[in-house]
């Protein structure tokens, strides 16, 4: 039977879901329009093609939903949200291309180089990463300009080299290097903590909150990019690729080395168990109002795909 | 013999070059040691290796001397250039990869995909593009938080999917569609000419100058965008591999289609000619303070490589 505030958190979890689709179709839609006279139409198909193609949309739900906590303003938060998914799905771009992880399938569907053409999902890919920056920094985004730099420059921190593009790098090197737990949770931290961190800072950026508050739900987001990764590797040997959308056992066929491969799956899950709460502890001080949060923490954890 | 404005453009052509690419190895130099423990040594040396290979540097020459112009502070003006330069050498990265253009030199040496591998290539790339937006909207960038945020906006346009990524994504159908020449004409504006505008229109914004100085000096890009195509064109047909340390002819090969294919070899002279007239004409309200500007159009339309 499923609780109240289960109900209320798949609700919201949707509804962040459905609402940053339809921003991304505003902003890849403008784009389409803007300016020049002169448009890529397939460039733009690929982008819309590797932006608009299902998912759980964690991050954005993340921004919105720490946006509301601290009383942002959701519109500026969702255009957030928005940019930070552009980010997201270039990643998966990127990562999927045949000289990186090499993958047909995301989320069941062709990926986009195999969809369209390798030059062409490198460039949506840099397309996407371009245009987050811009729909964070327009006008439109209607935060003082001191804000919008502050969430231009987290984000380019977030998905630079010191994180996202830095971790994949690491990542590539695995295969060869066999990192031990400390290196591993390092580059986990990096590839994919860096964003789901980044999330919930963003909703405390926008909202104006003071640096604890901003520090309060940086960590937050660390824990939830643990418990993300951790419940990920979990899958990773546990689930089978009709219920992924994407091939597993892939890290551990590779010896990768994850946290599962090394501790086992009996101490990663009580890892994960003690992350929960240490989520629900961080978000105390909030009281109810944080408990749609809460339990994203438990779903990250728990997922099942 | 070569005239004292001639020696002087020469000098600070050199000294931007030369100040630009210390404060890339700043800039790189920051990410190896910065934050966390573990950096991904090998996508470092590879980003260094695309950045720090020579080159004539023009767009960061194009940021400085119109920020000198201008007035605009001199530190702040070379991060800016420094930051461009990181989104010139992406492009030139992921332009070079087997899935674009295919090239295994660029000024000589191998491309970053082959002097490293593919997959560090394309995060090589996102990472400098990452970092240019990290660079502008850094606190070090010591300008207001207002105009860093403008040039952090316009520079994610020059170099997106309206500009240079769009236009990359047009010259990639050009090999089917064979356009004509006002197509021509848009496709390079956006694929050369965007990150060339955008140059002379930051150091304006830099400056903090008025409406009508950023769009004289946008203006003074976009014809040094236009006369830096032509000339590019012409060498692809004039020159040979040696001297451009590249291919050549690789554009007719291709049936892609240049101007020079189209109207002759002449008429695209005469071109070049009438923009570097109008080049000084938009320049003509700054007098002696303009010379090197102007020098620098007559330099992009008569250089042999």
């Amino acid at each position: 039977m499923e609780s109240a505030s289960t109900d209320l958190f798949t609700a919201r979890l949707e509804s962040a879901a459905f609402r940053v689709e339809a921003m991304l179709e505003t902003i890849l839609g403008q784009q389409a329009r803007e300016g020049e006279i002169v448009r890529p139409e397939r460039l733009l198909s690929a982008m819309r093609y590797g932006v608009l193609n299902g998912g759980k949309r964690l991050r954005p739900f993340l921004v919105i939903e720490t946006a509301r906590l601290l009383d942002a303003p959701p519109e500026p938060a969702l255009r957030i949200a928005a940019a930070l998914e552009c980010i997201h799905c270039y990643s998966l771009i990127h990562d999927d291309l045949p000289a990186m992880d090499d993958d047909d399938l995301r989320r069941g569907q062709p990926t986009v180089h195999i969809a369209f053409d390798e030059a062409t999902a490198i460039l949506a890919g840099d397309g996407l990463l371009t245009l987050a920056f811009d729909v964070i920094s327009s006008e439109e985004t209607a935060l003082t300009a001191d804000i919008r730099l502050r969430l231009v420059n987290a984000l380019s921190r977030a998905a630079g080299i010191g994180g996202m593009v830095g971790g994949q790098a690491l990542d590539l090197m695995a295969e060869q290097d066999r990192p031990g737990e400390e290196r591993i949770l390092e580059l986990q931290a990096m590839k994919t903590g860096a964003l789901l961190r980044y999330a919930c800072a963003a909703g405390a950026i926008a909202a104006g909150a003071d640096a604890s508050t901003v520090a309060r739900m940086t960590r937050f987001g660390e824990i939830i990019g643990l418990a993300f990764q951790l419940a990920d590797d979990l899958l990773d040997v546990t689930s089978d690729a009709a219920t992924l959308g994407k091939a597993t056992g892939k890290d551990a066929g590779r010896g990768k080395g994850t946290l599962v491969s090394l501790l086992g799956a009996d101490a990663v899950r009580q890892r994960l168990a003690a992350l929960v709460e240490e989520a629900e502890e961080v978000l105390s001080p909030f009281g109810d109002r944080a408990d749609i949060l809460k339990r994203a923490a438990g779903f990250i954890a728990s997922r099942n795909r």
